[in-house]
């Protein structure tokens, strides 16, 4: 699988692929990822990629023509499955479009930062548009970090020995997991739950399900309240 | 405003923490971050930060000593505002939460990784659990990055020039903020839209209104499709 991120803040970006679980997964083949720094396809001496708004306001907006360069000499490379640009104004990102992407096989994520990016780029480009949430950043790098990083881990091999997203099984259901604990069993003086350590495994996955319920209810309730 | 955030994973946070928004802001001594690696609160020869956890289960969980010697020094140091865990279990993360959090002095962030932290930690300290959204991140370090990315561009003069997060008012309102277009008025036959080139304030104003509702109700749709 394949993620080209078009970013003007390419920085950002290539030092937190560098690290953790995007590059292990690199590392074993099942996923590369390719950052495009909008300022090389900037003309012009200051290689300006950003301007006023037409209309008024503030803030910047990225140009056009950059983005149209970047963005046209990658499809011109290959077939994406999707184009993707990551604003507050998309579809609501969640996990069960984290699964239909871990099944493509060519993404292309563009990232806005300050006002946005120039609508015409949106128009004749863009695919699918997405929000992580409902909370304006400064910039879209963020939202590609959380995508590339929830979909890489969802592919099979990427996570390590044993572990595997299969076993997000409570999640599926009810958004949730249980409440986790490890070794030592009591440390100071905070114990951990005996049923955990009853080797009953029946009475152990009863436990879990009941405890993860619980927080589903609990984050519903607080979720409600605000 | 300060953040410090504890992390298995400090290479990811610190690297982006130095570009962008949130250095530019700590240059301007609106903000400072610290990062705290979990590994070096530690011990013995492998300084392990984790261990399978009881009851059986792949992946792995934080262990509780080196979190509790992390978390305690920092609480001997300052008054925290919050002890914020990131993960799927959280109330969920909005900007009417980014603005809450802005108003505050001292924060502190904890970034689960793999399978979570061990239960003793949140019991203990954690005063607020946050999702930012409906999806499973390899480790909450993403999940930081985005709160103070976030928080961080609501702080008085954290935007750049004339720029300020009062222009985020379409967002208060329905969530979404109207199109954007800059120079050129022409490119590839595409045109900008006239009524932005009429200099007409209140015209300007109605249309951007309008456009803004109607992305909304379209990505409601959108949402409601899935």
């Amino acid at each position: 699988m394949r993620f080209d991120i078009v970013s003007a803040n390419p920085k950002i970006l290539e030092e937190v692929l560098r690290h953790g679980l995007i590059s292990r997964a690199e590392g074993k083949a099942l996923v590369s990822t390719h950052v495009h720094s909008l300022r090389d396809y900037a003309e012009g001496r200051y290689r300006q990629i950003d301007d006023v708004p037409y209309g008024g306001g503030t803030g910047m907006v990225l140009k056009p023509e950059p983005l149209f360069r970047c963005i046209e000499e990658l499809l011109s490379q290959r077939e994406y499955d999707e184009v993707i640009y990551l604003s507050p104004q998309g579809a609501k990102y969640d996990q069960r479009k984290a699964n239909e992407l871990s099944l493509k096989d060519n993404l292309m994520l563009i990232c806005g930062h300050y006002k946005g990016i120039d609508e015409r780029v949106i128009r004749k480009f863009v695919t699918l548009e997405l929000s992580i949430g409902d909370y304006v950043l400064s910039c879209g790098d963020i939202a590609a970090l959380a995508v590339v990083d929830s979909v890489t881990r969802l592919l099979p091999g990427a996570l390590g020995d044993g572990e595997s997203a299969i076993t997000d099984s409570f999640q599926v259901e009810t958004g949730f997991d249980y409440p986790q604990y490890t070794r030592p069993a009591v440390y100071k003086r905070l114990k951990v739950p005996a049923v955990l350590l009853s080797g009953n495994h029946r009475e152990i996955a009863l436990w879990r399900e009941k405890k993860a319920k619980a927080k589903f209810r609990k984050a519903k309730r607080s979720n409600k309240e605000k």
